[in-house]
């Protein structure tokens, strides 16, 4: 699971997009997520979590922010003081429940790197007292597990604390908790399984699930219900917010075999050798000849694969078509997006957030 | 992670509780659970979700009820209607939340069976669609930390739609906050290490976070702030929860070790193969001899261990006089939770149940 807005733009930024519209309203989440954090290490369960604390605001110090930047966008929808600290606090929530996906995430796909650094359970396998490698291993996968655990539980207690009036709490929350049931069932979806024809299905089911849903459109729609807004706001934020998050995803998945390992921060192996079985890789599996089909099967999820094997995957990737295909569905939910926003009637600030979001997404290069 | 309220009783029972002060209690707790369980298997995000449903549901179905029981306790504590209704769904979160930690519990111990039928990750290897038995495996674990993580927030969300009151929910959310907390800082410490001196003290504090926090005085809190109770009754949990809680795991470790295979719902060899640091084993470890910590070295934590392995272990821990320190622990503790039973002006009906449930632990056989 993964979403890189950044790199999805020209040209790659470093850090979190900091347009006029959105630097003040990120720097409010980065507040709100250093002081929850500083409330938990001063006040600790036990006196070994101040280190796992200084730990995870190592690893949620390099996020893009997405999720907190479309709930902006969506109280911003909602005609919501830009300034307002709630919706900072909400988006720092999602910011820690995001940290807990990837945190999962990563051990269940094995993965090494997290943003260009080690992931979670590296970084906590390096804080095993003794010499046994394996039994530092494990150690560091349990305690990802539970890292993971304490992050959405945080995330939740962040939230129920956010200062949030009751009402718009008991507003947004039934967005919230649809947000975190599907994109626990997305990533079941994307646990994946042998070749079967129903592949292509499950991975846009997953992709709808875990990313659309979860990265934009539930993100806008808490943002939306914390500020006021009403079942037609709501459902605008799907008519924009799905296609826009497709979009991303399907990017995501085209960079994660095609992209710059040093843009975007793990090796362009790793998707192939986890053996995601992403829209990109079903539609070509749906489009792939026979002797395609056994290249698939023999190097797609091979821990081992090498330049060559991944060289080899990619042709099968772009001889079949799928490649292009691919580009072609993210344009056309871009414009749909596009169009989402022109029809509805929206604060001139929420306008050109929303614009600007649209814009970096379709800009791209890679 | 386990406590086991009807094997510490005599004569063991093979379900929950059912004294007349508890029956109805219960049977609130399971229709709460089941009418959730329902509704989300009704309304799925996908449709692969109802299967999962059906699977937690038989998952959970086992439980004991140990944390709705003392959530009850402490709601009649503080003068609550022992049929109030919002006081059984949130014991009935509490249950969710439990199979939560169960499930991951057991995918990091790698443990085969949970109350004598199969663990969580490996009902979900059997789902996966394909022939690779290790991939089958791979799947299951990394569904079950899935699973797990939707219980987490399945339970948050139970709570939050429980129908308490805004002022009540304000008044027990820090408890339960600072109880999820708890519970994950201590498994934490129960992950253990190579063998220390420090052992011991961390063992203590695992047991405190983990079990006597997270199974008795953090739920009696729950329900008796539901229930409107102050810090003095807060207080009072604590005097009387926390020596119950650290008596029913010490109770624990030793039937890990030397239970009845057939009462406890494992196999009596599991706790000695993961190599549990538990306080009983700490004790041991700190009174053994060189040639017997050279046993605990070779010999505990073997995940091959056999039954004249475990024979050879248990007599350490016999011999070392560890077997019975523990259980003049137990002793103590009863008789402190007693006292603070004793000393405390309760309403009739709550002094009955915390009785019965002390009486329960000390009147135990093996």
């Amino acid at each position: 699971m993964s979403t890189r807005l950044a790199d999805v733009t020209a040209p790659p930024r470093p850090r979190a997009p900091a347009e006029p519209d959105f630097g003040r309203a990120l720097e409010e989440v980065e507040a709100a997520l250093g002081e929850f954090l500083d409330a938990q290490a001063r006040d600790p369960a036990d006196r070994c979590l101040p280190p796992l604390v200084d730990v995870l605001r190592e690893f949620v110090r390099d996020g893009k922010r997405l999720r907190p930047l479309f709930c902006h966008c969506g109280w911003l929808a909602a005609g919501g003081d830009p300034a307002g600290a709630p919706v900072a606090r909400v988006g720092a929530a999602l910011e820690l429940f995001h940290s807990f996906a990837l945190i999962h995430d990563d051990v269940m796909d094995g993965s090494h790197l997290r943003r260009g650094r080690p992931s979670m359970h590296r970084r906590l396998a390096a804080r095993y007292h003794g010499d046994d490698r394996e039994a530092a291993a494990r150690f560091g996968v349990n305690a990802a597990i539970l890292l993971g655990d304490l992050c959405l539980a945080w995330a939740d207690e962040m939230l129920l604390t956010a200062g949030v009036d009751d009402d718009d709490l008991r507003r947004a929350a039934p967005v919230l908790h649809a947000m975190r049931s599907e994109v626990m069932v997305g990533q079941y979806l994307d646990l994946g399984g042998e070749w079967t024809e129903d592949v292509l299905d499950r991975a846009w089911r997953a992709l709808r699930l875990k990313t659309a849903g979860y990265t934009v459109e539930r993100p806008l729609q808490i943002g939306a219900a914390l500020a006021g807004g009403g079942p037609d706001l709501l459902r605008w934020c799907t008519a924009y917010g799905r296609p826009l998050g497709e979009a991303f995803q399907l990017r995501d998945d085209l960079l994660g075999v095609f992209g710059e390992p040093g843009t975007i921060g793990k090796s362009v192996l790793d998707d192939l050798r986890e053996g995601k079985q992403t829209v990109l890789m079903a539609l070509t599996w749906r489009r792939a000849r026979p002797g395609q089909r056994e290249v698939i099967r023999r190097l797609h999820g091979d821990p081992d694969l090498d330049a060559d094997g991944a060289a080899r995957l990619r042709a099968v990737i772009s001889d079949t078509g799928a490649e292009d295909a691919v580009g072609e569905l993210i344009e056309a939910r871009a414009r749909e997006a596009l169009a989402a926003l022109e029809a509805a009637d929206l604060p001139a600030t929420a306008r050109r957030a929303c614009a600007e979001l649209v814009h970096q997404a379709t800009r791209r290069t890679r």
